[in-house]
């Protein structure tokens, strides 16, 4: 009986290692193929958007479908049975997707508008970014992330900042421009003030008065001087991170910025780190 | 009677607190509760500029203006009894922005067109700063501002710089263009300069004669370039504000900006750290 | 005679002060004056230009044209006559602008098609600048400047490789969307290029093809990533040029870095100037 | 028999000096001709594309055409013949380009439809890039590269972020906007989305529903945000490099990346400096 328990142990630790491992063969083919499963099902999901290309090959891509769903959900029972904490996994971000990208396809058997659903199926792309995780592009989003959160007060000013001049330029245009040219109503001008700041501009709705047109030069040449402050953000908080990475001070002469990875100090010679 | 004034100052005070503060319980519900009213009362102002949505709650947005009006009123008698010095509050940038945004809907009884008061309505948005104001937002929007302040003359240059551009080529592509291909006049030529150097593009006007184009090319490209100067100067701004943010002023000489690895002051020569 | 000379130094001097300088009170009005006149004057160049304005107008156009080159005529003549140097003033960039922006007024009496000049006479603008040069703007110009001429090298090998990467995309989309769909040369498939890369966006010309459509995806990610080596380049040469502009190292204990208005350096205490 | 090995060695010694040096006035000239003859090629393939220009000139094209792939064959040979290891250039990627520069005119004797070979014709464009190669402007170019290839993982999980939102609000899109709003299939959307988050906003698509225009405003907020990340990361990179290339190496062990204010190396604690 206990035997049996560890053999189960074993298997379960196996698998868990061809999982969610990296460093193993098998683990490395695992993710290669599970890279090529995702990517495959998520250009199904759009191929068969394209009409043409649906009107031929429908039963091939409801077939193929069912192929992958079927193999997701084996990897899914596979990663609840071997992870030491089922129930964490299943409630971890990674494992509400695993989850979600399954779901469509059985819901297509019961309802049939499973359209509203395809969102839901282009969300396994998210999957990709476990293979990613695992590497050592991690340390480059780590940074990323880390530079966004500590910047997070500024960008929430920033932002708040756009909104407010966004609402008031729109209600103006509104104002000034009118029903007739295309300004419809508040939202309207305010959706067109958001693509004329971040200098999308669609033209689908322009300013045609004299006025109008001089207010969205204003707002353009506003975007464009806006546009600097968020990038300053993010390059202030990428180097300033850069430096609180260093090893601090040296105890005995002061020294600051010390390299990570000294052993003695620059300055005066202290030894740092046992050798 | 001294009792009585007594008495009154408590109330001032306590009102004061709960609307001016944000440190008692009282004071963050109030500042809570503001903040949903600005962004209903704004929502309102959005909502009745869309036809459809208008036609059937006309009455419904009348009555809640004026629910809101009447309660931004007595919020706005609230702070002018509750301040220590009334007068100030009320020609403060706040306390004019407070009362603007309660005159349009009065105006309304009089005058028909109250139509050319939106705008002013949507200005209570800015009334939403006020409670970011007293969090730790704050510390970041400081930042900023510091920021753009500090790096004013850089700005100024480089938007004369600009200006003079978009001028020299909105005049070149009116005589090269002409009326015929939208260019109707130098100001909307300048106008259509704007729209491309600041790369929003509508499209509504764009240059058809292959000189017009090479022209454009050209405005583009140096636009491209353009844009790195400002955000150059924003990033060099923060970076250089955080150096000078370190270590204080001198206690002897009141230098500031010493830099944070400082033992003596640079200008007066004072110990500053024991060695 | 000797004083007739030295009466006539004096004159020559004071008009130089007046017209050059910007110390005295007489030279700020000056400087007022001229800043007015020059910006009405290019004000009257682009509202002549809106047929319905100058349809009304074009009377009094034609005379405040003749009152403004007589004022600016009699400027370049008293510049000439109080300049030490008048030969070196007039082949001086600003001289040349301030002749340029006389010529096309006087030449329209003989020539009729006056109508080529008007950007030589919006190129009076540049004048502005004499005006801002003379101030405490000058400062923040010098740095923009010197950053963007230390990064060239880096600018022109950018410009380099965009321009490369315009070409042969645009021979690309010419071959692969052709005539039909807009692209009807290399050379207007690589205007649309530019217009895609820096992100402008114009819609005149847009790819109908999916290869198309996924090549211009293809260019715009480029140009959004490209996008941000200039920004890199000018940033990084404002926070170089800043380090250079400190005082160097201390002469006892080599401390580097020191600020510009160091009295005594801030590591050892040394006394850098004498005070 | 040696003598005459001893005059080809020399020649051949001054062909390569000739052709791919640049010290000597010849080799200079060459270099010169070389990129006047590489402009004038590309020109003639732009020019050719337009059709009232090639209705003219038609012939003249075609001569000139042969004229310059006969010049540039003669250079191919004497770059083989002067190179030291023939096989090694030909393999390389600048003599990849060179022979591919040269294929599409003999093809054209051949093959009727030399149209598809035009863009490898513009490829000579790069060789250009071979004569910048040699000058002061390697070093600007090496610093770019040496910043983008630095900050590479970065930019992979910056760009695989932006792909995933480009799918899963392509994917969306097409599910709100539907077919009848030219959101024909997902590719299109995610195209759309692509044009949109690069902020290029051609306008040949654009959302019309309420919904779908408040997620395009998200998306463009979002992509004005996300602009600032690979600025960021850049210009850290270029920063970051700066200091790195400051003191050199250890001579006892190595060790790189010396903080240029090192008195002692801080991996093995060798003395750098006499203090």
């Amino acid at each position: 009986m206990n035997k049996e328990i560890d053999g189960l142990k074993k298997w379960q630790q196996k698998i868990h290692e061809v999982i969610f491992g990296y460093h193993t063969f098998a683990g490395k083919l695992f993710d290669l193929v599970l890279l090529v499963g995702i990517l495959a099902s998520v250009a199904i999901v759009m191929l068969e958007s394209v009409r043409e290309i649906d009107a031929n090959f429908s039963q091939e891509f409801h077939f193929l479908e069912w192929v992958f769903t079927i193999l997701f959900t084996l990897e899914y029972i596979a990663r609840l049975l071997s992870s030491p904490r089922p129930l964490k996994y299943a409630l971890s971000f990674m494992g509400i997707v695993d989850l979600l990208s399954l779901i469509p396809t059985y819901l297509g058997i019961f309802i049939d508008g499973a359209h509203a659903l395809l969102v839901i199926r282009s969300i396994r792309l998210i999957r990709v970014f476990r293979i990613l995780k695992l590497t050592h592009f991690m340390g480059g989003a780590q940074q990323l992330a880390d530079a966004l959160w500590a910047s997070r007060h500024k960008v929430i000013v920033f932002l708040g900042s756009v909104l407010c001049i966004v609402v008031i330029i729109g209600t103006l245009m509104f104002m000034i421009e009118g029903r007739s040219h295309g300004f419809s109503s508040i939202p309207k001008s305010i959706y067109w003030a958001i693509v004329t700041i971040t200098t999308v501009g669609y033209g689908d709705i322009a300013p045609e008065t004299v006025v109008g047109q001089t207010i969205a030069s204003a707002l353009m040449i506003v975007g464009y001087a806006i546009l600097a402050v968020p990038t300053g953000i993010v390059t202030h908080e990428l180097i300033h991170a850069d430096k609180k990475n260093n090893l601090g001070s040296c105890p005995r002469c002061g020294q600051k910025n010390l390299p990570k990875e000294s052993n003695y100090c620059f300055n005066c010679g202290e030894k740092l780190k046992e050798l």
